[in-house]
């Protein structure tokens, strides 16, 4: 869709803003930290509600755009030519959209899928059967002829360190009850950490149950992290139907499996990360960052995950830069590179640009995927929810004129914490995006336009309400327990329990 | 389970038969077709229902079967290893159930699935991607390089037959609107027919849409027949993600694929159906056939298609010889060979049998996956419903005590129709049937074992009422346009929309 469809022209748009009754201009200058005319009710300029939602929802642009990213440019797994192909289009799509972009440099591991199979061998309970494999993101590979050995069920960790040497040489197999969104942050762990503590304890190879909500005999990938001076063995994700299989058949007897994964890890490659601004104009050293992630899983095409959070925060900036008059502060985007796997773009970021952290007057990332809005959230000192409140109105219709009962956050913002930046976000229905999220079923039609088009709208207001307030958000504590900017490799997305 | 676990004793079971207030015994030895005594209003023998009742609900017998089959031999393709294997677990099972059973030889089809992958190929609209396909049943191979050509969609047949010369060369695309069971039947040509008649205009290869209610990059099987003397060629199913990617394509400019299949047709092999049965205690020539297929697709583990009819005819038929008092017909269970790709099985009972269907009262297939019961179905002449509607009070608190505004009717039982054998049948909802129909997904979790209890208990019941009935089915027409027994490759699965 051209991006001109919008363009209105500049006595038209002027017309527009003088026509709004509580109208902005006349308050837009008035001094941000100025106590005692902030505590009156302030009226928001909802003339420009108008501007950033009225074109959100109707022309589309933001599928359009994920469509472009999914079809046309595919998986994007960092240090892969999907990646650097998504890095040119994010330029390309910024220049057509009049917000001035650049490239900031990450070094990002390059992890590369190979072969992959395995399968219950057969034995007196059964004739054998396929499992349906994903290798874990930095699984080193088995041997080319494979790995095999018996299979140990372990629920958690804790019941892992139990059983001492009993997993040596054995494939330890974790199973859980995901049933809900809510569950992945309970569970998550068993990917990111149960191949590692399984390696130290002598197993040859591990199997996770898929984190999901929904299988077509769906496995779903994902990260697991091994320690530098730890053990690495070969780990894979299967299907919830072959996690229940595997249960069945262990409660009768034991249960041989062979895996092969040909997975490599490569030299770190040359990456980046895509920043972009509309200048402040009347505090432009303030900065209100607002970002997804531009890498994604080497399987499906990254619609939910996080294309859909890509294409909401460009469209912001670019509906933002379209009005007739600039948001008091500098609106920053940025596309992070390498997420899924290293959080390398999010550390290289608040690296980079550390000496303006304490400028960053708010942060957000939508990587939740591509549901209706359902809320806003906040992290920030007190009083957040009194300066956004006023803010709220314009998002009634769209379903999101609610505070959440979440912290906002994110996992590339989340090394911005110890600088004490505030968060918000948008809060969107993710009771479906645990279905195909880190699968190959990640695919555009999973997105729903309607639903993409009224996030989009509400992170348009959202941002330009944290750009434009005449007040910022007290910044929180750092948090306890996180010195020296260390995150987590992989935040559990926010997860409405919604629709 | 062990079968024993609701073997009453004698006594006791004489105790709960003479207990039944409208006892059965007085009346079983009416004459069946003594037209005077069966008008009056006929009590059927409740306290038989509560042998087959509850029994089918309490002892989980029929899910444990399901287990055995799908876990311990899994997919059952004609001709295979697994197909053999079911064979001989059929006979074991029925004679651990005290139920006589012996085989009868088929002579099938052996088509084997070999290497598939196919792409669509890097272009100025996309970086290219994979496509998830399995080859269609019948499918010849492509050459080891595999085919490449551009893709033409079409939406029906008829649309084909308006192309002319322009499918020549190309891979001809069929896409569709399938969104609920009731759809199958109207696009199912498409899978079966398509492929040949492009194959006629001149396209060198076919993908069709999968006949899909859900996906998850999920792609479905099912036969293609070509015509014997007609051209053939290399012929798949896409996912409905990627048929929706096509299309969106397609739109915007030409899209060449690459395809490679690895099937082949190896030499007919020798099979058999299954054949059980409890004899009638008073006109044991007098059948009622209820009946399943035991053949499935290679993918998946054939769990709703059709394994769950197989255990509830199998359980029916162990339930019925467990009664004190065996009903006044014959109860053959048939267990079919090579529904899905021939119907060989189904057209060899026939004309094994054809001397017999004239004593055939009645049959049944269930082959619509293991759903709740819904309703009872029947296709006979005159005076159906009035015969059964006595029996339908037990069915009750199933929910299946009504009838069917479907015919009763069935794949492997079609060949039964010249012959004028009436049918019946337990509609089961199938709702969610054709989220997993002919998949990997096709696997024992995605039947709920309440349901198939549920099923098995009505289906054991309206067996018994057919074989006890003092009445027996009106015979209906012959139906016209069929001569010569000839029956459909695939008959659509009833879809109840329930749920």
């Amino acid at each position: 869709m051209p991006v001109s469809t919008l363009i209105l022209s500049s006595s038209l748009a002027l017309q527009l803003v003088s026509g709004a009754a509580p109208a902005a201009p006349a308050q837009s200058s008035a001094p941000a930290k100025s106590a005692a005319p902030a505590k009156k009710a302030y009226a928001p300029p909802l003339a420009v509600a108008e501007k950033l939602v009225g074109p959100a929802l109707t022309e589309g642009h933001s599928y359009a755009r994920l469509a472009e990213l999914t079809d046309g440019i595919g998986p994007r797994l960092s240090g892969s030519e999907g990646a650097a192909a998504a890095v040119q289009w994010a330029l390309k799509s910024f220049k057509a959209d009049g917000v001035k972009a650049w490239t900031e440099p990450v070094k990002v591991p390059r992890w590369v899928r190979g072969e992959e199979r395995a399968e219950i061998l057969p034995s007196e309970l059964t004739r054998g059967h396929p499992l349906f494999i994903l290798a874990l993101g930095g699984s080193p590979p088995t041997a080319p002829e494979g790995l095999t050995a018996e299979v140990v069920e372990v629920t958690s960790l804790e019941a892992l360190a139990t059983l001492g040497d009993s997993v040596k040489g054995k494939i330890v197999f974790f199973n859980h009850t995901m049933s809900s969104p809510a569950d992945y942050g309970r569970f998550a762990g068993l990917r990111g950490r149960g191949p590692a503590l399984a390696a130290k304890a002598g197993a040859v190879g591990s199997l996770v149950r898929s984190l999901a909500t929904a299988s077509l005999r769906t496995p779903h990938t994902g990260s697991t992290r091994f320690d530098d001076e730890g053990p690495r063995i070969p780990a894979a994700s299967v299907t919830t139907e072959e996690a229940d299989q595997l249960h069945r058949l262990l409660a009768k007897g034991p249960v041989r499996v062979k895996m092969v994964l040909g997975c490599s890890e490569l030299p770190d490659a040359d990456s980046h990360n895509v920043v972009a601004e509309v200048r402040g104009r009347e505090k432009p050293q303030e900065i209100v960052l607002i970002s997804a992630h531009l890498d994604s899983w080497d399987v499906g095409t990254g619609a939910h995950d996080d294309g859909a959070g890509v294409v909401m925060v460009m469209e912001a900036a670019r509906l933002i830069a379209k009005l007739p008059q600039a948001p008091r502060r500098t609106v920053r985007v940025v596309l992070y590179m390498n997420e899924e796997n290293g959080l390398r773009g999010g550390r290289a970021y608040a690296e980079a640009h550390a000496a303006e952290l304490s400028k960053h007057v708010a942060a957000m990332e939508m990587d939740s995927g591509g549901g209706r809005p359902v809320a806003v959230s906040l992290r920030s000192g007190p009083g957040g929810k009194e300066l956004l409140e006023p803010w709220l109105s314009p998002l009634v219709a769209l379903g999101a004129a609610q505070f959440s009962t979440r912290e906002a956050g994110g996992a590339d913002i989340s090394p911005l914490l110890p600088a004490r930046v505030p968060f918000f976000g948008v809060e969107v229905d993710a009771s479906r995006y645990f279905d195909v999220h880190h699968t190959h079923a990640d695919t555009l039609d999973k997105v729903d336009p309607q639903d993409l088009a009224r996030s989009t709208a509400a992170t348009a207001w959202v941002t330009y309400a944290m750009a434009e307030s005449p007040d910022t958000l007290a910044r929180p504590e750092a948090p306890t327990g996180s010195p020296g900017g260390g995150a987590p490799v992989a935040t559990p997305p926010k997860a409405s329990s919604g629709r």
